[in-house]
């Protein structure tokens, strides 16, 4: 049986465990949905006064030369491209990741004009199934549905396939798909790939270079901790850029946008897809959240984030075995990702009762509790005393209040 | 001739001088450009620092619930629509002008699908003309441009046109279209109107139902002051609400957007035009921003804003008539923004020579002096002070140095 104080001791020997403090996370709060929105690294205060008072309100116009507003957007990406194997010059940092999957299928459709499929899979997570309606529509495209699991989508290219649109961890199981694998099938078939590191970037190790993406796009406020609504990032392999066209043409994604010439003349490179003016205070703080990933080695993270999963299913294994959970996510830490999904029937009142006890994870329909384990501020203590406080709120029937039963608008 | 002191006099007697120390100012700066950025709210700091330490640091995912996020877009929209003579269920806040505008475009060219072209003018705005050429090529539609006058317009107007996109005042030159009479001609003919409210909103007299304008879109950053790359509004008109349709179908335009359905089901109404997470440190520095207005007559704000252009044009001539100065704006205010233009083929070290004084105006190609006036913190005697300035630059040819020749790559 694990115990506390073997927790506590895992946590005096890793060696990620200073990056916690790099995080500002209230008083006796157990934080386990980084994986929707990404805690407040303690600098972004001071980075973001600075930013809103010297740059905007002091400097003004002139911060886009003084202040390199104009050069925001490729610092980030430098320090994404980092995080997914890409180069700094394959991706870029604007809007919302829903309008870059916009860009991303609108240009994969326009690469691969012969073909008439999108592919993707039931669960994939709905703003992307609904982004790719509406490309389907406009390109007068077909969307075909598999289930979800690789065998089914390898399965299922073939040389219809125009593009093939996957997410890389699931929302909601964290099951992580066979980037490579797929990939390759996909480009033997000759239908490109679009892949959403949404549940990803920050959070496991990804390698677009070695596995061969086409393009991707990915969340700036879950595992990159940005801040709420923080702009996205998209990726475009460097042997498209050529070819490479998206229908948001706006002035950011010209090549001389200050010149105002008449007819829009797309950038070189990733600035293509840009469109309009970043929302910069925004942007800022993502670009200062990513420093928080100075010094971090991919691999020692993933290491982590897999023990801190493991720990908790063995946890609930002992702990839960009698309370009828049910384990939504792979048990086989290498193809899941930073997170461990249980089902139960009074999942949300059991997430609910958590959230009154300091303890934050979520809930997601039909019945599962999903907990993000964000490896640079979650403790393996921090696992011991969640899976410890579900076992308390069973015992005492503590989820079974009216308070914790009643769902709200939104979780 | 106009004294100092008359200047001084008009700002003693100014109903709408309290609102300057509304915002914050560099010391001994004359900000007139406002019309690219707008200055900085004095209470923006605080409620910024809110938003970061208190909605995220502290209250996490949470503050969807908790901190209203969910509800923030429509609080915002009702705030702007009072300025533009909207109701406030025919707007929201999204994204960047020129995504909106892309959303405005093809909803108008869905509504309108038996016509094929658009029109618009050579002058008009440069995004606005990017994003109508990845509109036209999408939905294969022609552009038809027209010399920039509300003449040319009119004259262009036959039963051909499917949309008109208009700029109501011009970013160069200030001039306003009547927005009334093209509108009624527009439907006249059968075309749908589409008005980029980038210059007016919050700085002249808008009234988009009286104009019965179909759909329109403006910016957060300009005369509403929402900070560097505040997201954008979009308006359209009631009656267009049930058939309305824009190809961004994101998961925060659904019906349900939390129920993760399978089909994209539009929600009603303007959260149609939502798409992914809004960037909320940026948008809730724009929902504080606005309230600024509180208690701002637009008719007041109007008249100042007249007499200050008034006023600049009446210095202008009495002290810069050697030196070769055109006036790019008109001279009528009724048919003129918040805002003159000058020409003058030393426009671009002028302008540097001014900035070099704490005067801020900015350049535009080829020859365009543009100095904006905001009637909530330009006050009469700034007027004065940017004119004398000019006045002593041209008399002792201060323009005419190293620094100021050198062009930078972003004014």
């Amino acid at each position: 049986m694990v115990t506390r104080q073997d927790c506590i001791t895992l946590d005096e020997r890793d060696g990620l465990a200073e990056y916690r403090h790099k995080f500002t996370l209230p008083e006796g709060e157990i934080y386990l949905d980084g994986n929707s929105l990404g805690a407040m690294p303690s600098h972004l205060p001071a980075r973001i006064q600075e930013v809103v008072v010297k740059e905007w309100g002091n400097g003004l116009i002139r911060s886009w030369n003084d202040a390199g507003w104009i050069h925001v957007p490729k610092r980030i990406s430098a320090k994404v491209a980092r995080l997914i194997g890409a180069n700094a010059d394959e991706v870029t940092v604007a809007d919302s990741t829903s309008v870059n999957l916009y860009k991303a299928l609108a240009t994969a459709a326009r690469l691969n004009p012969d073909r008439k499929v999108i592919l993707t899979e039931l669960d994939n997570f709905p703003t992307d199934l609904y982004i790719a309606q509406g490309i389907a529509e406009l390109f007068g495209l077909e969307i075909r549905y598999v289930e979800s699991t690789p065998e089914a989508v390898l399965a299922a290219l073939d040389d219809s396939i125009c593009l093939t649109m996957l997410t890389h961890v699931n929302y909601r199981t964290g099951a992580i798909y066979p980037m490579a694998e797929i990939t390759a099938k996909a480009h033997q078939v000759g239908a490109l790939i679009v892949w959403d590191l949404a549940h990803s970037a920050g959070a496991v190790e990804v390698d677009l270079n070695a596995a061969e993406v086409d393009l991707a796009v990915g969340c700036g406020y879950k595992y990159l901790n940005g801040g709420p609504g923080a702009p996205s990032f998209i990726y475009v392999a460097k042997r498209h850029h050529q070819q490479m066209r998206q229908p948001l043409s706006g002035w950011h994604g010209h090549a001389k946008p200050f010149e105002f010439v008449l007819d829009y003349q797309p950038a070189d490179g990733m600035d293509r897809m840009q469109c309009g003016t970043p929302p910069l205070i925004s942007m800022l703080g993502l670009d200062a959240a990513l420093d928080v990933f100075d010094g971090v080695d991919m691999h020692d993270l993933r290491i982590k984030s897999m023990a801190l999963c493991d720990l908790f299913i063995k946890l609930v294994d002992e702990k839960l075995s009698e309370y009828d959970f049910g384990l939504a996510s792979p048990r086989d830490s290498a193809v899941r990702g930073s997170q461990v999904s249980l089902t139960h029937k009074q999942g949300y009142a059991i997430v609910q009762a958590l959230i009154a006890r300091g303890i934050t994870g979520d809930f997601r329909m039909p019945n599962i509790l999903r907990f993000g384990f964000t490896p640079l501020y979650v403790r393996y203590v921090d696992v011991y005393d969640t899976v410890q406080a579900i076992a308390e709120i069973m015992v005492k029937d503590e989820w079974n209040q009216a308070q914790f039963l009643t769902k709200k608008a939104v979780t």
